[in-house]
């Protein structure tokens, strides 16, 4: 039952509501400049749902724009796995099976969800890919949606201006994978589990200072670790694509593995997306051109994970 | 990185709150009998969590079970899961990473929560094997802690009468296990995924009758499917541990698997634990004299998951 052949991305989808909240217009109310938000955080503008558009569905619309290109897909998937903390009726059922309901799937899917949120795609790369592997199934489907406006206070300076909505679909295959990932390392500190928690009132606290911190160190060694473990230098490397979780992280965390000029920040039209914002950028085609990428999950946890994709055709 | 060897089940401990919500004292509020309760739900008290204990305490004391009877298990672990969709904090972060910090664990531990109710051990046995084989982890942990009892109505006679509080520790290893899974087999109908969910008032809705007939069909297709692919009959079974929904439903499958004397129902004192259920027999050494065992785990998403524990030494 073992699947013959190693299980990588083929492709990667993405579904950016059409919806903005526009910071630049609202500086006065949050009290902040222009400059704190183009050097800062990094976001101008949010990426914001339609109030209707629950977690289920933004994972469908990423599915629908990986099926547009990919015919078959979906319906060849024995693994349909969503990667959420904030799914649609307070998490019960899980997100998979109402999506599945909403496509249409058959019986003999495995469907699930990880709750994870920054670290989850890279965690949920692995997971899925030894899920496959071991259960002999050859094509899933790794879902991050995990919009965070369902938890934001509009009034706290410390989360509004962050996070934005999206979700993507990744298709893992064991058939022709274009990426295929190497070791991955993972780690955890739940001792700073409050810095990033949701409150009694049903809304996100964020403790910036804790998240940076933790962000500026752990990441850091993470990252050097995950060459260490695949034996590669970051000379090797063509782009270290992480966790968008503002621009001055990814700058920061760019500099101290000596990347700065491979680490790009690509969320200023959306926002940090949680679990999307990895997949967002392989979505986007900002890495065509790269044959080995470093990707770096970190934040709600705490929790981080690393990996190497190393492009195995085009 | 790959583990040498299989992992397998090592040790299962269990956490069942002192408490106990009497039915049999109730039967007048609910408008039932007694012979209702010992022949249809099976469930004469129902065990509670005390108000102040969350999801993540009840996977504290399950572990803490565990590392009781197998000093250092913990400490030596590379991976936590729990199995929940009843996190603390609105399951923001995961209870994962709740624990990993009450427990003072490493950082170098994989820690993630898989969403899924009454199939999720059967499903997090296979994605705990998996990623620990995968990742070349030796020691892993799969908890479940899913108490209901933070979303039941006490009115709804419906759910009222079914659902107990309880957590399971599962010790998963590649040195030595006791019990090695087999070939599992999965399944999703999320066009149903309305017989169980939580409504926007927060409380679990539940069609009795959709869960049951569903129950009755896919459930002993798939332990059919199960023995087809782990190339046994069930002459050869010791014991069917299912998912204990009632014991109107156990007694069911197990006569439409023709095993009715092999298949108990264990939760008159519990009640139906969810995801809780089928380790909490393994926990009791319901099985100890057993060789090979079926179990099967099915309910919210709709989702259903099999497989077969052959016994490899005491």
């Amino acid at each position: 039952m073992k699947a013959a052949r190693p299980v990588g991305i083929k492709a990667v989808a993405a579904y950016v509501p059409a919806g903005r909240q526009d910071l630049s217009a609202e500086l006065a109310r949050y009290g902040v400049s222009l400059d704190f938000l183009r050097e800062k955080t990094g976001c101008l503008t949010l990426a914001r749902k339609l109030p209707e558009q629950d977690t289920s569905d933004l994972a469908v619309e990423a599915l629908r724009a990986l099926e547009s290109g990919h015919a078959g897909v979906l319906r060849n998937a024995g693994l349909l796995i969503v990667v959420t903390q904030n799914g649609d009726n307070a998490g019960l059922p899980h997100a998979s099976a109402l999506v599945h309901g909403k496509l249409e799937l058959g019986p003999d899917v495995a469907a699930f969800d990880i709750s994870l949120g920054c670290s989850g795609w890279v965690y949920g790369l692995s997971i899925a890919k030894a899920f496959m592997e071991a259960n002999g199934i050859e094509e899933g489907l790794l879902v991050t949606a995990d919009p965070y406006s369902k938890i934001i206070d509009p009034h706290d300076r410390d989360t509004a201006l962050l996070f934005g909505d999206a979700a993507t679909a990744t298709w893992l295959s064991a058939n022709e994978p274009v990426w295929l990932p190497g070791v991955f390392a993972f780690g955890t500190d739940g001792s700073r589990a409050a810095d990033l928690q949701v409150g009694e009132e049903g809304t996100l606290h964020m403790n910036g200072r804790g998240v940076l911190n933790f962000s500026a160190t752990r990441v850091p060694a993470c990252i050097r670790r995950t060459l260490e473990l695949n034996a590669i230098t970051m000379d090797e490397v063509d782009r270290v694509v992480l966790h968008q979780g503002s621009r001055y992280i990814c700058k920061l965390i760019g500099e101290r593995i000596g990347a700065a000029e491979k680490t790009p920040f690509l969320a200023e039209d959306t926002g940090n997306t949680v679990s999307s914002s990895i997949p967002l950028i392989l979505a986007r085609q900002a890495c065509d051109d790269d044959r080995t990428i470093v990707v770096a999950g970190f934040g709600v946890g705490l929790s981080w994970a690393a990996t190497v994709l190393r492009r195995v055709r085009k």
